[in-house]
């Protein structure tokens, strides 16, 4: 159906508290209304052929944001990590562990690849992830904290904003970014499609 | 007129060589074309009080290109600089000056800020720059190449491609990415509006 299948696709699922707001909801109450989208999308990924995939969970600036809010989208992770750890999958959780905001439910996945079932798909999820801190691992360590995670083909951002929001900025450096107005509670099979449909025509020539 | 003017906008003057096809001309012919538009740009955000401006010049992944249009790319960027560095404007340079792709006209202006006349604006041009190069840099000397360039609040990018192309990665972490589909030498005035419009409803929040 596709010709090109990017290899690997970052999922920026944003809109969640916009959402909530416009059906009469606390905005908190937004983020679990999130998690279900995210298994009908990484069954798609995986009928498509993608290799890896990568969910923007939270990161440290989303800390900023009120403690129901913060406790919710915590969970919202939780729920979505545990659920796909029973899916076909190698999962990697990325984030600083050294945080009391990083979910210690989270932590027999963090920072290094588990597998699950058959290895249908790479699966990774930034949870109290922080771009900062990921490059000064880098200086640190020699190597970037997010180093076994690959370079990114495309990424998906739902809820409209056009920026980047600290996403992994050393694998985005080539990503072809595609927008998706609709908030991403209210996720349909089209908008990949959609995403897809773009990607075909992308002139990939990474600076060449 | 516009309640939000960005501090900080980054430019990416693509397509030159897509519009150099699309007139008749040679893929390197369109470079030359690029240069003046550049001004126009320049005079537009000074008169509406931009601080600082960083242009994409070309990067070590260009000069993967056929040499031809290496030496188009290489003086069209040398032209632009050396006409800017007579205007008002604190000028710097940065790009891998150890690398023979890098032109000795601009040594003057690599990695140090250079003032002429009035400080109406901070300019900034990238020049045989790479994105790995500059987080390397990091790496070895605790501090980034492009260090003395600030975060960017806006990117504006003509040509259509949706995408950062290793254009500074740390500064671009929170940027606004508007694309413009028309070719780079097809610049016109009414572009800059459309950018600066549209960036007003862009709801600024560096994730809180």
């Amino acid at each position: 159906m596709y010709k090109r299948i990017p290899a690997h696709i970052g999922i920026i699922p944003d809109g969640n508290r916009r959402w909530a707001e416009e059906n009469g909801l606390h905005k908190k109450d937004g983020y679990a209304y999130g998690v279900p989208p995210g298994f009908l999308l990484y069954e798609m990924m995986v009928e498509y052929g993608v290799k890896e995939a990568t969910f923007y969970g939270f990161t440290k600036d989303n800390n900023k944001r009120a403690v129901e809010q913060r406790d919710a989208f915590t969970k919202a992770c939780i729920d979505a990590v545990e659920t796909l750890a029973n899916r076909d999958a190698e999962l990697l959780v990325i984030g600083n562990i050294d945080s009391v905001a990083f979910p210690k439910e989270l932590l027999p996945y963090a920072n290094r690849r588990v597998r699950f079932g058959r290895n249908l798909i790479k699966l990774n999820f930034l949870v109290n992830y922080d771009w900062a801190w990921d490059l000064k691992k880098g200086m640190e360590q020699g190597d970037i904290a997010s180093a076994d995670i690959s370079r990114i083909d495309l990424i998906i951002r739902w809820g409209g904003r056009r920026r980047l929001s600290g996403f992994l900025p050393v694998q985005s450096v080539y990503s072809d970014l595609y927008v998706i107005d609709t908030y991403w509670p209210d996720f349909k099979k089209e908008h990949f499609h959609e995403a897809l449909a773009w990607y075909q025509d992308c002139d990939v020539t990474l600076g060449g």
